[in-house]
């Protein structure tokens, strides 16, 4: 006669594998490359909450996030696409769906994901919720910079043939298709600007960037910043850089130059040069701290343990940090007030006190490379 | 031998209170003034979730967001400050913490909820996880427009003296303040930039506003759009406009004319005035939607029954709504794509499609003001 009470406290105890309640405002993700796994952290007491496995070949993976904060959609080099819950911390759902992805974007209102390939060049639109394949826009090149416009559009570049598209999937099943071609030279990445307005592609084939005003794509694209230098030195390329990030702070928009020691200054008003900055190596990733009073710079082998502070104000490097072997990625928590700095070659995920440039913490991780923290869904262009 | 069994299901049930998890990136609340109560809305369905009683008086109510999401704070217009867990549905704690207040602050770090007071004036600091108070800063003065700003400050106005005071709260038990005095007379409210550089007030006693640039606060304050006609036209004030909200769009912000019918609109590079915008009543809240195309704005009684939208590359109204009676709040889903408003006499919060101003839904609330998400919580200045 026990038996029938333990089985029904074990229905209630299985009942309750529900976790305890949590917000999700304050959850992120660490890529661990060689694991094909992703850490799950939180930024209020900066810890680790445990792992997900099985995600694949993540070298180069990106994610992006559902509106409410609880999935995150992580794009694997092999082309997996695996949608995670982070409040169970499982894989919710899995599909390869292409050769070779290199990222991916969510739309506006949230209900489809954009998966950006090399092999086969084009994207792929899925269901959010549940990873039904909607529609491909073929490219015949390698899409790259593919970035979220306010009116659930897609905006990327296509390397080979030097073109910009702009994908409206309003009608998920049956997107619109405009083309800007002859945007330059291998595009190699590109972003939007934070208010949604203006697509920016980085250039490898020649110097200088391509401008897109969204509210007017009729007008095509500008060239902007011609002639500011690649190429001048025959120096090396380590390592592309990227361009996707909170590099605009007020009216300045920094990007890291590609082959040369600098980061080159936009002015967002005249779409003119407004300075560079001389830096550690060849810069990687220049992010601004939301505060838009600085700019966090990490680089290229093999000068890529270090990262660099600039101060907008007085534009130059103000701090100089060496969180350890080849540093990949950074993030801010969503007010600016913390750094996760990702060190691969020393296996661990420090954080900054932006603030003091204390060390607030520092947890152990296989090879992490990319940090994605939950507020991205809130923002557009991530 | 029946009720072991039920007794021990009953214990599972109990355990399991427990509810189910859910993100929390798209939750938010609505103040339902004259019931003294909040309801708890959701942007992905577009629905509500119940009702939290017993906040006390709410009228001019406003909410701020723990930076995980799952809490709100509720600043009464009795003092009464109240945690709500948003998850739980329920009051997490509540104090009447003095007289009368009219809004508070959360920091940049989410450890402190400053709350500003009319009666007695000052502001108190309060730990956000346990509302224990911390520290008290008296002002002789009615605090209005109180923002956070980077590096756990906090910003706001005293009406009486015309003064601007900077409160570093990095020890929340020995707050520094800085005080910017002669500002101008009676500043009325004010805003900080999202990218929390820059402090607008509004002044009621004179043409103008002030501007404090928080990169460098000893300069003082400066004086913008002098001028720019208050007073000009004897027209009754019949409510003073709000300007805290997301009125940047761009190099532009759109600023409600005190007593006139118009919006302002202030060049953020020059500081000077790029236009006026005439509008159908005296302005309350303009707000830029996400995306920073448009402009929505809605109006002082006897003209409260309209929203105008405002094209920002056409500086002028494109689209009018009649969403009800007594429109008094506009919230924007953070990336745009929603506009929620609240109609308080006739009793419902609308939902509209913001591409197609379409009505996506029409929930039923009791006398409905401010509408508060939870994506607030990553911002600065909210």
């Amino acid at each position: 006669m026990r038996f029938p009470v333990i089985a029904a406290l074990l229905l209630g105890i299985a009942a309750c594998a529900t976790p305890p309640p949590r917000g999700t405002g304050d959850l992120g993700l660490v890529i661990e490359r060689a694991a094909g796994r992703v850490m799950l952290i939180e930024t209020s007491g900066r810890s680790s909450l445990g792992h997900i496995e099985g995600l694949g070949d993540l070298s180069h993976a990106s994610a992006v996030f559902s509106r409410d904060g609880r999935y995150a959609y992580v794009f694997g080099r092999d082309g997996g696409l695996t949608k995670l819950d982070l409040l169970r911390a499982r894989i919710e759902r899995r599909v390869i769906q292409a050769g070779n992805s290199i990222g991916g974007a969510i739309s506006q209102d949230g209900r489809l994901v954009a998966v950006a390939n090399y092999v086969p060049g084009g994207i792929r639109i899925f269901d959010a919720q549940t990873l039904e394949p909607l529609s491909v826009v073929p490219t015949g090149a390698k899409v790259v910079g593919i970035a979220d416009a306010p009116g659930n559009r897609f905006v990327f570049s296509l390397f080979e043939t030097g073109e910009i598209w702009i994908v409206d999937a309003s009608d998920p099943r049956r997107p619109q298709v405009r083309k800007i071609v002859g945007v330059g030279k291998q595009p190699y990445d590109g972003f939007i600007t934070p208010n949604g307005r203006h697509y920016i592609a980085g250039l490898f084939g020649e110097d200088g960037l391509a401008l897109v005003d969204l509210w007017a794509p009729q007008a095509g694209a500008r060239r902007i910043l011609d002639g500011y230098g690649r190429g001048e030195e025959p120096l090396p390329v380590y390592k592309m850089p990227h361009l996707r990030g909170w590099a605009v702070a007020g009216r300045y928009i920094f990007l890291p130059a590609v082959g040369r020691h600098e980061v080159l200054v936009l002015d967002s008003v005249t779409w003119t040069e407004a300075g560079r900055i001389a830096v550690h190596g060849q810069p990687v990733f220049a992010v601004a701290q939301p505060g838009a009073r600085r700019v966090w710079v990490n680089f290229a082998f093999p000068r890529n343990d270090v990262v660099q502070v600039i101060d907008v104000a007085a534009m130059r490097v103000v701090k100089e940090l060496r969180p350890g072997r080849a540093v990949l990625h950074m993030e801010f928590t969503p007010r600016g007030e913390q750094v996760w700095v990702s060190s691969r070659d020393d296996g661990a995920v420090l954080v900054y006190d932006t603030a003091t440039y204390a060390e607030l913490a520092r947890l152990p991780a296989q090879s992490p490379s990319g940090i994605f923290l939950t507020s991205r869904g809130a923002m557009t262009g991530f």
